[in-house]
């Protein structure tokens, strides 16, 4: 299906490690260039926007368009409830107060607006992924943790920052997490957190097992996706990081269907790919967790977008 | 303040255990009459009706008034989502399906419209405690949990039944629930899970303890207000019942800060009467639970309507 005549958007997606910018036709989702690129750690904010500003011109010559309708930002980072201003970034220094929208529509000469990145994923599964239910809790789990809320049709913010289901304590006394609590959900379930766990127990590993001969013995090829590997191929020490890992997910998906009694939950995220993997856990703490008059109530999906959610979602953004 | 124009409603609230019919003026909130009885438990549904149909009478002729503009009903129990039927009682037989409005509608003689009675609970914190704010959740604590959710200016109830707070496990593997689940917060801070709780440390007590002199001994007058005052006499028994209790409370609080990042949280219910006690308890809870971002931007608050929640916010239902 060709819209010749949408309005094209530029999105961007600024991640804690990753920077990606994309032209977008909003109408049907489709994208017409895609442009990745690392976060300049380092080097602080305006080094990002640099690398990100000179991937969305590249992203718009790629697309063959010189000018675009609009820009939406996604941003790896709290924003102001007023959309205008990062508030923070847990990876980058200096970005706390940058006007960033303002930045992008001077430098692309078109209006901007920004989101949050798991409120902006929201958006995007919602409105591509899923038939636009009335009530859908889309939930992140790559690196870190997140969630955005879609609650009667339209994006749930609270103040500003509704849906840090990554800081909700899954686990009383559970394991320190890099908020200084103990048992919050990303503490057990997420990328960086698996992948401790995965090195811990690699110390432990018996040279034929599978996790060491995924990681060949190196503790910093223990990441998320070798752990959940080495846990399915029978690894006895990774079954039970994987086994903790979605239990506390399940746990926090049963309490988000008691609290909102949603039409359907959304998982997306690098971690969120291991999907036979995680509805094995999911499946059963779910009956255990939920009365049956709940268990059957809401549908639980994982989004197709392919790690394309934030950048759709971000072509959608209008205020 | 007067406002003699002003529609009179008659307020119903079912209970699990007691019945109260209230003639309310909605603009102020002002109570003309009110009418407690209680609930016929052991009789079925149809005599629960008829007992609250005499009591509204009774109300109706205490404020002296022949005709009401609306009746408003509260019941403590999930309401289908269209709110004209009664899904279920967990106290009462014979409730499932009754369209509770329509025979109070024809009763007597105007529109009659019913809620869940945390929810209405909510509604008339929001309009007559709080000074209605954009997002407010209401926890209620009595003999059970329950919650309601103010988002955005309006009571949002997901597919029909969002705000189910006594059933978030609140502490994996903790003690069984009514529901057959185990760790709920029903099942750690409510009426029945305290003295139940308070009954288990009777058995041990000293008779020279607060808990036994409190109880002269006798398990069932372990209720929870008395469990309460023996942990405030600083019993070595009846404290950490109370301790372990009030920190579910301040455990789920926080995870609600984090879900909906809402401008107020009001605690209501005979459990929360305890003001005192509980504050000494949630405030580190709270203070360990929620990062300093996240830990004052809300206000905590105790209703001020003195039991009177769910017969106010009967009494604003108008569709």
């Amino acid at each position: 299906m060709d819209h010749p005549h949408d309005p094209l958007v530029l999105a961007f997606d600024f991640g804690g490690t990753k920077l990606a910018a994309a032209v977008i036709n909003p109408g049907d989702g489709r994208l017409l260039s895609l442009e990745r690129g690392a976060t300049p750690v380092g080097k602080g904010a305006a080094a990002s926007i640099e690398a990100m500003f000179a991937l969305g011109r590249q992203a718009m010559h790629a697309a063959q368009v010189s000018t675009v309708a609009r820009v939406g930002i996604s941003f790896g980072g709290p924003v102001s409830a007023d959309r205008q201003h990062v508030l923070h970034s847990f990876h980058v220094a200096d970005w706390d107060g940058l006007a960033l929208p303002e930045m992008a529509s001077q430098a692309f000469g078109c209006p901007a607006s920004m989101e949050n990145d798991a409120n902006a994923a929201a958006l995007g599964v919602w409105r591509f992924d899923t038939h636009q239910p009335d009530h859908m809790i889309y939930i992140q789990v790559s690196t870190g943790v997140g969630a955005g809320l879609i609650l009667g049709g339209s994006l749930y913010r609270g103040q500003a920052l509704a849906g840090e289901f990554g800081h909700i304590t899954a686990l009383p006394g559970g394991p320190e997490c890099t908020c200084g609590k103990h048992g919050c959900l990303e503490s057990l379930c997420s990328g960086w957190a698996i992948a401790r766990d995965g090195r811990a127990a690699l110390w432990q590993a018996r040279p034929d097992s599978p996790l060491f001969r995924l990681t060949q013995g190196q503790p910093d090829r223990a990441d998320a996706r070798v752990v959940i590997e080495a846990a399915r191929a029978g690894d006895p020490l990774a079954q039970p990081v994987v086994q903790r890992a979605f239990e506390a997910l399940g746990l926090v998906i049963a309490n988000t269907v008691y609290t909102f009694d949603p039409d359907c939950i959304v998982l997306g995220g690098g971690i969120t790919r291991a999907e036979a993997d995680l509805r094995a856990v999911l499946e059963p703490v779910l009956a255990r967790e939920l009365s049956p008059s709940y268990h059957h109530r809401f549908k639980l999906a994982f989004s197709t977008l392919d790690g394309h959610e934030t950048l759709l979602g971000a072509a959608l953004l209008t205020d």
